[in-house]
C-alpha cells in the first residue's frame, strides 16, 4: 500500500453551530474546496466515500445524500460507520479502493450535522450505556482518574492541553471555539465529570471536510504539492472494553495497535512522525493517546504536556489545529479534518500554526470510547 | 479485480421471525458456519466487515458488535451502509481489502434485526418521504403501475413471480416464508398498495449471512471448491429518482449501471450469466431487475416471467433460493444472502433447488428505491 495513494485535494468547512447549514450544503462547501484545490473537473471523480456517524433526524444521510448534494451520479459511493473513528476508515477504505486498482480518483467527505439533536449528538433511542448514566465524559472521566492516581498528576496538568489546543486553535480561522483560555479559567470552568472541567472536554460541533485521493503516478497532473499515505492501520477491540478484566484504564490498546500497523506499512518508527492531530475528545485523552502512539513512554505523556514538547513550538507539535478540543467534534468529519490539516502542514500552508518540520504527519481517531482506532501516516514526499 | 479474489467460505441463519435470537447471536451463527465451510481457525481471519442498515433500538450495532459477537479482537473491523444494497456494498468493499494487498482472509457479515421494531423495519424517526404517507411498497408501486399501463401486463403476471419464488422456498430449509403459493391466493390476497398485495411483497425478517473471502492464491488451502469474484459494480443515481424528471418509471439506472460495470470487470454479457439471486423487494422489481441486468430487452421481463423462464427449470433460474419473497429481507444480511445462495448452487449444493447450469452466477441489491445498486459476479472457476 506504501506510496501507491496520494492527496490532491482537500477541504473544509468552518466548523461551529451551523444551524444555517444542512448537512448537504456542507457536504458540498468542503467537497467544492477540494475539487478547486486539485484543480480539478468534479466529473473525474470514479468514486466515493462518506464517513457520517449518525444518520440524520430526518432519515437519509446516506450514500446518496453525498450523491445530492454534489450532484455526483451514477458512481459507487460507500457510507463508512465506526464511531468516533468514521471519518479517519472512509479515508482507509478508499485508499484501499484505489490501491485494489478498482479506482482511480475517489472523494473522501466526512460530515456531520450535530447540533440539530439533543445532548452531544447521541442517538435519541440512547446507547444501553448512556441509559445507565453513562456518557462520553463519564466513560472517560473513569480512565482518566485511574491514569492519574497511577501516574501522580493533576488536574493542572489536564488543563496543559486545553491552554495550548485553545491557543492553536485560536490561530485557526475554520476552528469551532476560536479563542484562548488561560489554566486558570480551564480549572476553575464547572466540573462536567471529575476530572473534566467544562475546557476539558471537545465541544458538539456541526462541520465537513474532504479530501480526493488518486493513484500517486497521477497525482502530477492534479497538483505540485501531493501528500503520500505512507501508511494505515485500524483496530477494534471489545466494545466494552471497561468490563474487560485485562483493561488497565491507563491508555487504548486500540490506538497502539493501530499505530503499529500503520507504522509498520509505512516502514517507519513513531519517532520519525514530526507532527500529529490526536483525538483529544477529553483533554487526558490527548495524554494518553500521546503515549498509546509510541511519541513516549506510557506514563510520560503528562510530563510532555507540562514541557511544552507538543506545542506548535515543542519537538513533536500534537494538534496544531486546535485538535478536537478548539477545532471542535463533528464526528464523522473529524477524522478528514484532521486530513485535511496535516495536508496544509504538509504543504506548508499552516499560516500561522505552521509547524516547523513537516515531513511526516499522523491522523488518529479514537472511538468506543476505546473499542476501535485508526491511525493514517501521511508523507510530503 | 478479475479472479484476484475467492470466495472460500459461507454461512447462513435461519431466516424469519426471530426473537429469540440477538443481533449478536445471529453475527455469531451465520460466522460460524463460514468457518467450518472453509474448514478455517477464526484466529486466520485479518479484518472484517459488516453490513447493517440500521442501527439497532439499543444502540450499538457497530463494527464492536462484530467483534464482541465472535470475539474477534485486535483487527479492522468496518461497518457499510448502503440502504438495501448495504451486504453486497460490505462484500465489494471486502474484496477491494483483499486486492489492494492490505489484507488476505477477511470476514464479510451481514446481519439485521427487524423485527424488534414497528413498522417495516423503518427507523422510528421516519424518511422525510415516508412522513408523508408513502412507505416502500408505495415508491415502488408508482413505478410498477407505470410500467403495467406502458407495457400492457396485469397483476396476474406480478402474481407469476410470488408463486415461483414461493415454489424455490418452499424447497430452502433456511427460508422465512418457506410456503408454496397459488396464483389465486396471491390475487385474492389484500391490497398492500396497488397493484401489490400481501404476497407481492417481501416480509420483514431477521437474518444474518456470512461470507470468507481471500486472496485467489490461496483458496486451495481452505476448500477444493473456490469460488472466484469475476466482477463488481455500485452505482448510486439520486436519492430522490421519483423527483427527477427524467426518470421514466420503468426501471432503475442504478441497476443497469452497476451491472454494466460488473459485466465489464468480469469481461463477459449478461447472457453468460447462468442463473441470479435478484432483488425481489416486490414481484414487479423482480420482473424489471431482470431487464435492467440485461437478461432480455426493457418490456420482455413479463413475458419471461409467464413462460417459465426464469423459474428453476428454465433457461434463467432467478431466485433459485426463493429470493426476497419467501427467503425474507433483513436488509443488510440481504446481499451477503445472496452471495451465500450463489456459491451454494455453483458448487452443487443447491439441493432440491439445485439448477442445471452453474458456472457464472449475480448476486444483486437496489435500493432507495432505485437511487443505489449492487451487482456482485462469482465465477466456478
Amino acid at each position: 500500500m506504501k506510496d501507491k495513494v496520494a492527496v490532491v485535494g482537500v477541504g473544509c468547512t468552518k466548523f461551529g453551530d451551523l444551524f444555517d447549514l444542512g448537512y448537504e450544503d456542507l457536504i458540498c462547501a468542503a467537497a467544492f474546496q477540494a475539487y478547486e484545490d486539485a484543480r480539478m473537473d468534479p466529473g473525474e471523480i470514479q468514486a466515493a466515500y462518506l464517513g457520517t456517524y449518525l444518520p440524520g433526524p430526518s432519515g437519509g444521510k446516506a450514500a446518496v445524500s453525498l450523491a445530492d448534494a454534489l450532484r455526483l451520479y451514477d458512481r459507487p459511493i460507500t457510507r463508512v460507520e465506526n464511531y468516533c473513528a468514521t471519518g479517519t476508515d472512509a479515508f482507509r477504505n478508499a485508499c484501499m479502493a484505489i490501491a485494489s486498482g478498482t479506482h482511480e480518483i475517489v472523494l473522501v467527505v466526512g460530515a456531520e450535522k450535530l447540533k440539530d439533536r439533543g445532548g452531544r449528538g447521541l442517538p435519541r433511542l440512547g446507547h444501553p450505556l448512556l441509559a445507565k448514566g453513562n456518557t462520553a465524559p463519564g466513560l472517560f472521566a473513569l480512565a482518566a482518574n485511574r491514569y492519574m492516581h497511577t501516574f501522580g498528576i493533576g488536574r493542572e496538568t489536564l488543563a496543559k492541553v486545553a491552554v495550548k489546543n485553545h491557543h492553536n486553535g485560536a490561530r485557526n480561522p475554520k476552528a469551532h471555539l476560536r479563542m484562548e483560555v488561560t489554566e486558570e479559567q480551564v480549572l476553575k470552568a464547572p466540573i462536567i465529570a471529575w476530572p473534566f472541567g467544562l475546557f476539558d472536554c471537545c465541544p458538539t460541533t456541526d462541520g465537513a471536510a474532504a479530501a480526493i485521493v488518486c493513484r500517486a503516478d497521477l497525482a502530477g497532473r492534479f497538483t505540485d504539492q501531493p501528500v503520500l499515505v505512507k501508511g494505515f492501520g485500524l483496530a477494534v477491540t471489545s466494545g466494552r472494553p471497561y468490563f474487560d478484566p485485562t483493561f488497565d484504564y491507563l491508555g487504548f490498546p486500540s490506538t497502539q495497535q493501530a499505530a503499529r500497523r500503520a507504522y509498520e506499512m509505512a516502514g517507519i518508527t513513531p519517532h520519525d512522525i514530526d507532527f500529529a492531530e490526536v483525538h483529544d475528545c477529553f483533554t487526558w485523552t490527548e495524554i494518553s493517546n500521546t503515549e498509546d502512539l509510541g511519541f513516549c513512554a506510557k506514563g510520560e505523556g503528562g510530563a510532555w504536556a507540562r514541557e511544552g514538547r507538543t506545542a506548535l513550538t515543542g519537538d513533536k507539535p500534537i494538534n496544531p489545529s486546535g485538535g478536537l478540543k478548539s477545532f471542535g467534534h463533528p464526528i464523522g468529519a473529524s477524522g478528514v479534518r484532521m486530513i485535511y490539516e496535516c495536508v496544509e502542514q504538509l504543504r506548508g500552508r499552516g499560516g500561522e500554526r505552521q509547524v516547523k518540520k513537516a515531513s511526516l504527519g499522523l491522523a488518529h481517531n479514537v472511538g468506543g470510547p476505546g473499542a476501535v482506532a485508526c491511525v493514517i501516516v501521511l508523507g510530503a514526499n
